[in-house]
């Protein structure tokens, strides 16, 4: 078996065999492949596609690259969230100690962010003292005693896609679906998850722009998982606005607090109802979707919701007194006002425009090594479709250096468009693929 | 501009500009761009070809990558003959001494051949004492002093293309219309012609397996000289077989005198009448083809070609008493008759498989560093449609090795097939494109 004639035969549109995509995979991780070499199969695989089995294959290779975690000590149905990203979600943080606190185990790892603001970890690392980098031993451990545990990708976990990422990156062949979903559904194997729940997210700020690459895309995933043996189910939520309020990390992690204490906004709680009630599904507890609703909704009333949250952070060392009063965080030194400039309706607050004011602010990472500021980001009063008046405050910028917030300021301006015309609510849920 | 949006751009079929192909060339010969962006962009045009005006920016960007042959100072239109490749190729050998001396000036740079056998420069080594890497004023000198030389690639001709070449060579896209095009020209342009015939090949043997493609290719060439201001004329003719009867690199060169010398092989000589009675047309002598091939035959017939031939050997120190007397080459230790199995007609010899058995016998390179061994190669006695028996020579091995002699002889027996119905003969000139 040679590289060269498995290039040539995804160029000319043919089907890799597993045998051949496990020879490029592994030589790829092990350096006997070119960079350049696998850089003109992944342009092949853009263009030609890749058929179901490929892709199966793909990923179950990327998977086995690296480690794999085993839970099975853990005696239960492990069940995997994760979203193809957007910008202010926040919903792991208020969705897994929720689930959690109903008897799924959650065993969570999650991968640094790149790009608009800061991954999952980053964020709960803005709880001071909450340590992210655990050792898998007391991670497991955590899961067992409490039932849940959040940590960074400690483990080398599908190292085969890191790499392979890398290259898509600087080739302009990020935009692929079937490289998206192996991708996804690799670490996701690799991180021992049995069933699996997806927010594919859709719109301007997600990696799909349209519902129709949305439903290819979670397609591909749900058959990867049946021909893997994790089912899988994809829920398509909206992310042509930020979700929720706040974009920024602390500022997102005040808004999940304020979540699990039951000042839900409404998108935001839609899209945690839809996953959690699968998610409980999956885990086996219960196959009453309406009924696991009404239980999410009863546990962050009750307050078992909230509670597990701070018996999390508590456990991973983080200071619970910011749980119990948000304002002890961290504020960024300038919050000013966004001011309406006419009156009307809010006809669009494009996220991906919004993600890169905050990223610019200083929230999210440009390269690897940047550092993030978790302060700064911005918090809205209103969303889509909110009547407005002239002067009335559409949110507050937080910042710490001045020309940047000018940046900023000048920006939202013509982010958030007012006009005249009533606007329709926007949907949130665009369907559920399984 | 950036190497990323121009390979989105190519990705998604858009048309390049001219300054985008300026950037990624000069970029890739300062190795301001990676192997592995530039594989990327290649596999891209391979899937999603390029626009006349594309191949045609992309050929003069190649040509001006390097230094550029400049033969003002001869005062004449300057006509380049090249061949896209072929088993058993020693038409230039023939060719360019008999239009020399008909008048048309010839200033031949040829590269080293990798594959089957040599190339032109190898095969002229193989006479004893001939200098084929002479510094460019000696080379124009030549040509002015006796209208003919022929030289190795001794100028930094098209550097991008050469690099362009090894890279597609390692990723499975050398068989690109659009990039075998202007491989070839941008060599053609920078090596000063004005005008250009083309013999281009097609079957086994061939780059292009099928009058189609080749037709494709020879459209794109003309296209591309057009754009270019370089008139240019493609000749289709056949590689289905090896042309004449002798493969290796001292053999074709005797072949090649007895040529001259007025023994001439069928196909060889209809392939040497075709290019020559254009080049003679392009170069302004005589418009008229038919005039003009009476006049390559008549040359060949009062031994003013071969006197060409004999005195540009002389003037780069060849030891032309080989010339006059082809007995004293260097012969290979064991020739061995390649007997026929049965009674019947040649139906197929395999010219690319008869390549490999030459190059497997040592008289090619596999990789640039290799050595030829110049005595080795195949000599028929017999072409396609020939009738034979059983017990007849059908031509004969040369080697130098008893091992690789053996494998020679047992591949032999499958290349040549003999079936008992009339085979036609075959076409050699399968037309001209201008």
């Amino acid at each position: 078996m040679n590289i060269l004639d498995i290039i040539e035969k995804k160029r000319d549109k043919k089907e890799l065999t597993k045998e051949e995509i496990q020879y490029f995979v592994n030589g790829y991780v092990k350096e006997e492949i070119a960079d350049y070499q696998m850089s003109a199969l992944v342009m092949a695989i853009y263009l030609n596609g890749m058929t179901k089995k490929e892709i199966t294959d793909l990923t179950i290779e990327m998977a086995n690259s690296g480690e794999i975690l085993d839970l099975s000590r853990l005696g239960k149905i492990i069940v995997d969230k994760h979203s193809t990203g957007g910008v202010g979600d926040k919903v792991s943080i208020c969705l897994l100690p929720l689930v959690a606190s109903l008897g799924v185990p959650v065993a969570k790892m999650s991968g640094r962010g790149l790009g608009f603001t800061g991954g999952t970890v980053d964020k709960m690392q803005s709880i001071p003292g909450y340590k992210t980098d655990i050792d898998i031993n007391s991670f497991v451990e955590n899961v067992e005693n409490i039932g849940i545990s959040m940590i960074s990708q400690t483990m080398n976990l599908a190292p085969a896609d890191k790499k392979l990422y890398a290259l898509r990156d600087s080739i302009s062949c990020v935009e692929s679906i079937p490289l998206i979903a192996s991708s996804i559904m690799s670490k996701k194997i690799a991180s021992g998850a049995e069933k699996i729940v997806l927010d594919v997210t859709v719109g301007n700020g997600a990696f799909m722009k349209n519902i129709d690459d949305a439903k290819k895309l979670a397609n591909e995933m749900i058959e990867i998982g049946k021909l893997a043996n994790r089912e899988t189910v994809c829920v398509l939520t909206n992310m042509d606005e930020p979700l929720g309020y706040a974009v920024g990390n602390n500022l997102e992690v005040i808004e999940a607090i304020s979540f699990l204490k039951g000042i839900m906004p409404e998108d935001l709680k839609q899209v945690v109802l839809e996953l959690g009630s699968y998610m409980i599904k999956l885990s086996g507890i219960c196959a009453d979707l309406e009924e696991n609703k009404r239980k999410i909704l009863e546990n962050i009333n009750n307050g078992k919701a909230f509670n597990k949250f701070v018996e999390m952070v508590k456990n991973q060392n983080g200071d619970i007194s910011y749980l119990e009063n948000i304002e002890k965080f961290e504020k960024a030194k300038y919050i000013e006002p966004i001011i309406a400039q006419n009156d009307g309706y809010i006809h669009e607050i494009n996220a991906e425009e919004v993600g890169k004011v905050a990223c610019n602010l200083g929230a999210g990472r440009v390269k690897k090594e940047d550092s993030i500021d978790y302060t700064v980001g911005i918090v809205f009063n209103k969303k889509v479709a909110d009547k407005v008046k002239n002067g009335d405050i559409l949110g507050y910028i937080h910042a710490n250096d001045l020309e940047r917030l000018k940046i900023a300021k000048e920006k939202m301006k013509d982010i958030i468009v007012i006009e005249n015309s009533v606007k329709e609510q926007t949907k949130t849920i665009f369907g559920i693929c399984k």
